[in-house]
């Protein structure tokens, strides 16, 4: 080490600097040295030396923005342009979960994604996909399986530094789980107590909670009521809150009950148009300061907790010997990120700011992965077997407020063997596996607020992320998938055979080759074909493709047919009338 | 894993359990199973199933305490004896820095104590001995050194969980640093940036203090006031409470600054009288809670942040998956601890308790330490070469308040090349070196409020644990000598001729082989006469084996002579008259 602790590299004078332990700013000289804090000087005495000077004047430094929970592919671009781009809101540390790409190419597609981070202007680490797939091949078919050997192995990849989310909440605490998660756990805290597990468990309480806690894993950042907030807290669950998780009373709950060292914000999943026109972890940051959260406390929760959580005892805080992650803002309030400073380097300016037209592939290994024979026609009818009789069809019930789909059942026609379900008020739902594995094909319907008209068609179907087409005519519904699978994967939709969106995801049929404001501005078409076609949702086109997720309730739509997922079981598409 | 949740080995019922995030008291029943909390259950469901049941009416349950500095040494007994004893303070866990038996047998000792406390009634953890010596071989002799390879060595060893306390504060920020603390800390923190270092810097502020933190030393548990204080919460130090540091202002600046985050309460040095009739850990919360702190966080203090800076994080909590240590107190207030826990299993209660008679050596290998020739009246008297005249004599003036030992000068007579200082008004203090290195011995006075009568000797003297004599006469000094050489190393008083108070230190001429009720009994009775032969001073015995400490304020007297510790160089005992 250098230690000619006179001289520093980088000063940044008289600006208004965030102090993690006050919670309050005040105007300080800050010297940074190789990369650290070395000196925040209170009495500007000027002892030391350096070799640049930034004025901070009429500016606010706050650490740089800690993300612990999010997935990078949610955002459809590569960790190269996703780092390449959210610098702009200041992120300088994020921790992704990969298992998008695991689901479809396992731990090869695991390897790529850190790799295409190692260059990132900031710290991605990564946390090992725990689920994959989530349920087991009578559920539901991945591209690939991550083994509980798969686990040990990336646990000791560098980089890697906790378990991601475990979300077969339901199997792990009971005593015949023979997960692979669970063996990887019992593995794991044998070797080591104190590894990192993250947790993903909607609905949990009391003892079941208790029991998912005993297991050691301890972060939880889904949707949930009060009470279900409360019982996270207060049995030392870490809670993360992402934006959708922005209910008044649960901001209230911590600002009065001063849960601040318990908590962070994070992102979870970011679509690249909200990315793009709304920002990231700095939006949700936002969003809970106008919900009346104090601004130096929320900052503290999206940089020192966040932090600590991961270990990364390194960064967080603006004092001597931390790493220099630092943003210049104009207002706390505002939170309008004016620079980013990783390791004492800038690595955003806004003033000079303008995207990058890299191409961000991960290579050409990922860009095959749509193995499904050309689109036929045949596909979309829905054949019955028996005589001709009315029957009654499982529907999954689309919520504009809400990821959960409630059963319910319509009565339908069966003519020739066929149903009949155009009048049905229902849109034919199909999921196809994509993998090359079994070719498996399966119907569904969904209704309520849904689209109305077309017919829409993804690739990124969590978590499995199978072909899903959804449809009030055949011809529609069969553009749509045929336009996916000319474009190695993607999202489209269409109205009256004419496309009406579209957004090509070649890599590994979930992620594109470009920047995040060419994912934003295709996105942002996609969603707006989607909402003009009837679909009625805070998060439209997510909440498409998460028709298939096993780990949310209630009725999905899996490759092999319908689950119900709050029981653990396949359930038939109809069941006779009494 | 056993995983079938269902059942539990034991059940607490009706208990007023302490959580650590609400910071509140609430009524629960409490379910343990394979060593750790299972459910805290609010709703007493009786949903699981139980092998046994204590019945806590009327009890509090808070976390098993953890102090995270401290030396076990200080007790003066060894690790398996100290932890017998402390489970009946609430100890559950410790982190131990065994720098005194370092200084005197190296590596060997300590893996002696880390042996010692392999089969103890909790977990002791313990930290590598950073500074031995403290000072290189110009400014005193230890027995040993510890090198930067014997740190990686320990590094590495079970049981070990972070360097002890930095204590060449002045030293190592300096860029001509060439300590082996300073080689360590650079190629530890190059393969593992998060290891914890802990700090010592008495005085150190602004600048200094920034550097310091610098490089990564991030602790501190000196005494201070408040301005120090102040600048060590803000800058991101991790600040240790002991004792002597509960001065009203501080603990008010935590109360109203809401710092309970970022300090944790510890003892660093309890001598065995206090242990035995104040307490430990406990007795320093006591203390806190009597100033003001609410018992909730005092108590949170104690547990939760210990636990959380040594990364311990399955501990210092009541929640599902944590540790299940933890004690039944009777109040909050009074802390009176009725049964200690550990891992679920009652490892004491007070209404069963009765010491022990287990003999607690660490082996014959520690017995043989003092070596030293016979003793020699001879050795004290003081040559002054030259003719019969007067000169200014360095004194050590001790101060009831510190252990700062601000320098003096006072005339005395030379006479026959023999320095007369019986009517100076100030003891003679002779420092022989013991470890069989180089036979030094040097000569300083005292005074001030240390003896006033009779002679004192001692083989525990911080930190190279040479042997200390002072005296007002030659006979009583020779006699004190002559008593801990006898018995392997001890700490002695004697008046008249005559023994008033004596301490058997067998291992390494610094702890007994018995237990912590024996221990304290001897000390009491040596506590009695140093305070009757005139030592004024809180921890008078405890100042007397201090004199030797380098990295303490300003004058200090080794086996190579006085040293000015504040410029870090070696004074003589005397200057010529102008």
């Amino acid at each position: 080490m250098n230690k000619d602790l006179t001289r520093a590299d980088l000063l940044v004078t008289n600006t208004k600097v965030y102090n993690s332990y006050t919670k309050a700013f005040n105007e300080r000289d800050v010297y940074i040295k190789d990369g650290k804090f070395l000196y925040i000087d209170e009495k500007k005495t000027g002892e030391i030396t350096t070799d640049s000077i930034v004025n901070g004047k009429g500016r606010y430094m706050i650490p740089g923005l800690i993300d612990i929970h999010m997935h990078i592919e949610s955002s459809l671009v590569t960790p190269a342009a996703f780092a390449d781009y959210t610098v702009s809101n200041g992120l300088t540390t994020i921790v992704s979960e990969p298992h998008e790409i695991a689901n479809v190419c396992g731990v090869r597609g695991i390897k790529a994604m850190i790799e295409s981070g190692r260059n990132a202007p900031y710290d991605i680490y990564y946390a090992i996909p725990s689920n994959v797939p989530i349920m087991g091949p009578e559920f539901e078919t991945a591209g690939a399986e991550i083994s509980c050997e798969d686990m040990l192995e990336l646990k000791d990849t560098d980089g890697v530094i906790c378990l991601g989310e475990v979300m077969n909440y339901k199997q792990i605490i009971e005593k015949d789980d023979t997960s692979e998660v669970g063996k990887f756990i019992d593995i794991v805290h044998s070797q080591d107590p104190y590894y990192i597990i993250e947790g993903h468990c909607p609905q949990l309480k009391d003892n079941e909670l208790a029991r998912f806690l005993y297991l050691g894993i301890n972060s939880d950042h889904c949707d949930h009521d009060l009470e279900e907030i409360r019982q996270r807290f207060e049995n030392g669950m870490f809670v993360q809150i992402q934006d959708l998780m922005l209910h008044q009373d649960v901001i209230d709950y911590i600002i009065n009950n001063n849960m601040y060292e318990y908590f962070s914000f994070v992102t979870d999943d970011t679509f690249p148009d909200i990315l793009l026109h709304q920002g990231h972890l700095d939006n949700v940051v936002r969003k809970a300061i106008k919900m009346g959260m104090k601004p130096e406390m929320a900052i503290y929760s999206a940089t020192y907790t966040p932090a600590r959580r991961m270990n990364l005892t390194d960064r967080g805080v603006i004092a001597p010997g931390k790493l220099a992650d630092f943003i210049l803002i104009d207002d706390p309030y505002s939170l309008n990120i004016l620079e980013t400073y990783k390791k004492g380097r800038k690595v955003f300016d806004r003033e000079l700011y303008h995207p990058k037209e890299d191409n961000y592939s991960l290579g050409e290994d990922f860009k095959d992965t749509i193995m499904i024979s050309k689109p036929d026609p045949e596909l979309f009818r829905v054949h019955i077997p028996g005589p001709d009789r009315r029957i009654k069809v499982r529907v999954m019930q689309v919520n504009r407020n809400s990821n959960v789909n409630l059963p319910l059942f319509v009565e339908m026609e069966v003519k020739d063997n066929l149903l009949q379900w155009h009048d049905s008020g229902c849109l034919l739902t199909v999921v196809m596996e994509r993998h090359g594995r079994n070719g498996h094909v399966s119907y569904g319907f969904c209704t309520g607020d849904c689209l109305k008209s077309g017919a829409a068609a993804s690739s990124l179907t969590h978590d499995s992320h199978n072909i899903i087409v959804m449809g009030e005519n055949e011809e529609d519904m069969l553009k749509a998938l045929e336009t996916i699978v000319e474009s190695h994967g993607g999202i489209a939709a269409v109205e009256n055979g004419k496309l009406t969106g579209h957004m090509a995801l070649p890599v590994a049929g979930l992620m594109s080759e470009g920047s995040v404001e060419k994912a934003g501005q295709d996105f942002t078409l996609l969603r707006q074909a989607f909402e003009k076609q009837g679909y009625v949702h805070r998060n439209s086109v997510m909440n498409f493709c998460l028709l298939s997720l096993t780990c949310v309730p209630a009725l999905k739509l899996t490759d092999c047919g319908y689950m119900d997922t709050e029981n653990l079981k396949m359930v038939p598409l109809y069941e006779e009338l009494q």
